[in-house]
């Protein structure tokens, strides 16, 4: 470690984890770090929050910084403090977590100099990441798991109009388990959430599947409301 | 504000949202203070996180220290960050929540000199709390309803034998808005996972009613893992 590097007695950083769907995999946005510690490393997008920036908006700025991006809808899942999970001194983090669709985004490239690179990886070929990211991007996993649960994350993923293949290999990327094909078609469509589209999908090389679009409305009533009796 | 007071740079803290359910009511435990800033007021149970100590070893001993309890289940839920949250300086707080059976815990006292008294309060008659424990209980409140939706909650909080008022009564409470008995009843027994026992309340002087048990794996079986397939 080098020693003219600032030295933390404490302090609070913010750190992303953003998730995106692409040709059939789920993928996660990391930077490639230039500065110690971890120099060169593959870290969760991230910084320090300054004195006089509450949490949001030091997690508007960051987010921006590192990847370009604003406005995305952002969700806490957690604060990690372990006494050593900085090198430099005591810090915790913030973590949050983001769901867009990668489709129809332009290339990414941080804002600012405080990363090399910014950039898509599936989430089975993850690098060794930097700090204790492997665990907060472990927890965030485990988090979207049981959100799918209950919560209309695949669809937000997922381009408007998608087919059952591309829903179900999402499910099965998200579950990292295969699932059967008959059984999840039936599923699914029974719900009544799914509406089938009277387009087929274009520019494929092999037979164009039907597409379907996500009822949000119906999803909701359905899911959310059930329990708690709002409805 | 007092000047000989320690000002803060940066630094973090954990509050509670404990909550307990008796005699028909949702209540919070809150503590009364007895050190500037805010000496004499109500606030949630929470101080400082040691330099030397993880967030979840924090966790425990602040509410040990302030409430005497050991070993509960705790849940982080939300990090509040406002720059001018604390009168001191800049801290940052890691609200964790918890659910607990409220009958046949003895009388609850702080086990240090960190606060006067800590009592039971019902959430329709809270005093205003210090610093922006309002917005943290009231954040908390949310978080509580929405998940009634898709967790055990009602069934953390209320006794192991329970009639159908008892329930209604809690959901009531929580959802901060009367239902209609008739419907709440035929709907909860329509699920499947309450288990009604061959026994009925005892010492009440009206005409006692039947007494139910909660059946974990059933309502993990019809709720939880609908959508996500593992079943």
């Amino acid at each position: 470690m080098e020693t003219d590097l600032p030295k933390f007695d404490s302090a609070f950083s913010i750190d992303f984890v953003i998730f995106g769907f692409e040709a059939g995999e789920l993928k996660v946005l990391l930077i490639e770090r230039n500065q110690e510690p971890f120099n060169d490393w593959w870290a969760l997008p991230g910084n320090l929050v300054e004195n006089n920036e509450s949490l949001d908006d030091a997690a508007t700025r960051i987010l921006f910084e590192l990847t370009g991006f604003r406005d995305m809808h952002m969700e806490q899942f957690h604060t990690f403090g372990s006494v050593n999970r900085h090198p430099l001194g005591r810090v915790i983090t913030v973590a949050y977590y983001a769901l867009i669709r990668i489709i129809g985004q332009k290339e990414i490239r941080p804002v600012t100099q405080y990363a090399k690179k910014v950039s898509w990886h599936a989430i089975n070929e993850l690098p060794k990441l930097a700090f204790d990211h492997d665990e907060i991007f472990e927890s965030s996993i485990q988090k979207l798991r049981r959100r799918l649960g209950y919560q209309p994350i695949a669809f937000e993923l997922l381009p408007e109009k998608f087919t059952l293949t591309q829903l179900q290999l999402l499910y099965e990327a998200i579950l990292n388990k295969k699932l059967d094909k008959r059984n999840f078609r039936k599923k699914m469509l029974s719900y009544g959430f799914l509406k089938e589209l009277d387009e087929k999908q274009k520019g494929v090389s092999y037979r164009a599947a039907k597409l379907y679009k996500f009822d949000r409305r119906k999803y909701f009533k359905i899911f959310q409301n059930d329990l708690n009796l709002e409805s």
